[in-house]
């Protein structure tokens, strides 16, 4: 079961991607809204009985002074992956990626690409992957797709530029 | 009183400027060393606890990821002054700052200029001279010092590009 | 009583949360268009006078090179809040912020985020409640009212992915 | 087993910390030098062959354009983790960082701070801790003993400033 | 021969300039979709056969942690120009310049400016112009074309500002 | 006399605020695009001659890479005035900004704000100002109206804001 | 009479350059501490007394939050031009460029490179050689004087590089 | 025959590795110091007579707002790579990078790392090896080098962290 949580529903376009990767994994998840600095005892509940309540992955994204991610990961052991969000107060996006990514040693956080919340899907099912085969196999079939993409693409782009 | 706090001792070289400051002003503070990774628990105590235990203002210096000020301002309604420290972490400062700023609506931290703990006190003291006159009466003596320094370094410079 | 000043009438569409928001506390306040580089004497008063004419806090917007709330903060004691106004001859917003933030040793100014005017006025009313516990008490309900928002986003986020 | 690599033996300093944290955690790795650049044939071959080998995570360390985690996690279904490295011909770390970060959609890197080798070994111990309660257990006696060395910090600071 | 290769289709739209520029130069193209992190078999097979299929230069574009470029410099030994694209998934080029840009030393790459497709045509010219003479020529009559289009500005620039 | 060069057409709909200003001055200027890179040999007639032509100040703009102003100050001892233009092809400004400001020692650039051509007129009517009493005059006169305009936007932010 | 203004001593290890150029050029300065946010009525007095006491230009120079420059500019109608100073409050010099150069329509400040207090001199004189032909004269030996130490570092150059 | 220029005699330390590895690879040069701004004439002559005087390719390295490597490529038809040099007036060297990166449509430079000399002399061998068969030999030589390097730093690495 993957935790996926963001600071206001206003993420939600943006972390809809990690929802939509999951779900083509076939891998459980939960969603909710968890606020660093509207619901500070919520996001401890949440940190804490996280790895109780089961879950194997936390995804947390957040933008502006983005600490959801990171203090999230102050209050389990379990790897939480941070998306910076590119939010409409947010300095072109490097407030988001910087309070995400520079934690202090100690207490890590897999920092994905600003608004690369499908990145961290994939993410949260590699490192599921490592312990179950199925998903480690639909992993590999992902990527084999993402090939076939590309020649498509290439043909695509070959015949534009053809000699008429 | 002021509560100062920060996230490792190892701010604490930038953070003194704060102390210092309030002793000079004669200013009630206490420190402590809080850290939003390592001592969550500990921090949500602190600032749900702040304006009951009397403190009238919160000083909170961290670097790199610096959630310490935008997390304490989550958990009291005291106004909360954020130190951006560099740390030996930080990107040039530019994490401690952006971190620390760049808070979402609903949750202003009062943020002072990278490594400024000494305008941290020195605003911490404002804010409590709102209300309290022998504050205010020394802030005013504070600026008149300001100018003369100023008039005495007007002196050596013109000495130093004198004809001679 | 908060007065609150900007450098050009088009800051007001910035600046005009602070007002709300005051409102909404139900705290006095005063505005006015003063700029530091085309009426620099009526800054110079507006700064000197301010504590006498019973104002608690200042909070000064402004933009590009932004030298108004650094230079009303040279001008009084009593505490000034800077919001940095992304304005459109500014780039990206860094001008406004670092001429805003890095104020030198002795002059604070108390930054909120880029175009954060709503938190310069809860700032204000953090301030003004440190002396007046009608304001604190205020401050406590709107902390309460921002987690109830965070509870009906987190069902209608739930409800947006629920299996159908 | 962790495969820990990196770009050149320049970066063991910085990486080396990944490796202490990894033996403290009693947890098995190998350790190469594997650069994008100069060994790309290398390069491919680890990457393809990682999952087969055994491999759980790789932690892969690079400065400037620094391509070895991103092109490693091009080539392997298992979580990679990324370290900017601040190399000598890398401008302030930016280059690290946002090459390492930027991934496209599909091909994620677990990124953390710059030089933060010590998280990337803490982030591939809590991989391996979804599936493995032995290291979890280890995982949260690490967290217990931050707040130990917390407490400490916190006697420490409070003894400098203690009236005298 | 010029290989034109970018990460993907929707790169084309900026690229497509540098196919532009070499037809007007009469100069042989042949086109490619190679994506260094989706299909890294191909980017090999391409880099590795490169010389021997006849190229002489080859121009990658690539945006975000653009690995392109580099990649194929690190496996051919022909003259590789990086075009950083600004994606849509750039933080505002940044990323796609300095992933591009700061390769380290041994292995260059020839970098334009963000979008710059044009002007890697124009390099690449440039570079076959050093052995092949009816290039140069080109290049030259190019240059003589941007002076009269430059005077043709002038004039009206002129004509707008006369006084009426 | 004030020259008033650009490196291309595009850069017109800025410099005009350049020209216009000058007009409302009364200063005698002329204008002409002058590339640097495309039109080197008129760019170095226009700086060694334009002294000797009787201009007094030069106003030079452009975006990029943008050398024609640092270029004309390395041709002639007036002082050149440089205005770095936000082109399409530029880096958020910062390009255009760096490489007019950045000048080495014994060749100054006169920089103004990005886009800041209407601030580059007044400079140049500044300078001329310096001997002649007319243009003083009218610069009084402006500083003064600029005063005005705030003084109604004062009236008009305090009517909108007026309890009713 | 050029009058030469910074905010501290401290800068004065910078803005010496100044000094020591004008000397070299024959022109009459004078120089003095005003701070902008310690003495702001002192900048006042200068900056409106500037050209009534037969100042023609104004240097100043300040660090951080770079406020003197653009203050002194909003009270005189002589030419200021402004050295952002990157002192030890500083974040990189960006905060003294960008509070310097971008200032608002209406008060330009002619911005020279981050510590470019030579510069800033040699722009000095170019202002008055506008209507001194003295000084006009100086500067074009000034500038055979720097094409003189080129054509040493040249022969320097290829007698360090010949062949032994 | 490869030219070698710079600004000032104070860059040939990062410059040097240009020569160095040039001399490794057995191909002519010559080396001046031709600086745009102290020098234009001579800078106009260089470019301009470049090609008819034997060059292939000229390697152009300067700092701060370093014009020559664009000036030069505006100046000939031969292909330009430039090297930003971080010299002690650069701001952090983006200002050498961005003006010599972000050149217009119609003229490229081909740039290299930020203090990239030694990259600069491979991409000039890789140019002049597009005709020359004894130069490509030498460069397939030298990415063998560069892979026997990582094998002997890979054993190195592993020695280190080898069980005791």
């Amino acid at each position: 079961m993957v935790g996926i949580i963001m600071g206001s529903i206003s993420d939600l376009k943006v972390m809809q991607e990690a929802v939509d990767i999951l779900k083509e994994f076939g891998i459980d998840f939960e969603i909710d809204i968890v606020s660093a600095h509207r619901t500070p005892e919520k996001m401890v509940d949440y940190g804490k009985n996280a790895r109780l309540r089961g879950l194997k992955v936390i995804i947390a994204g957040a933008g502006g002074a983005a600490h959801l991610p990171g203090m999230i990961a102050s209050l389990t052991t379990l790897p939480v992956i941070g998306v910076p969000v590119k939010s409409s107060n947010s300095i072109d996006g490097w407030d988001s990626v910087l309070s995400i990514l520079q934690m202090p040693s100690g207490v890590p956080v897999a920092t994905v690409a600003l608004n690369g919340a499908r990145n961290a899907g994939i993410l949260a099912a590699q490192i599921i992957g490592t312990s179950d085969t199925t998903v480690g196999t639909k992993l590999e079939q992902y990527k084999e797709d993402l090939k076939v993409k590309v020649a498509e693409m290439s043909l695509e782009a070959q015949k534009m530029n053809a000699p008429k």
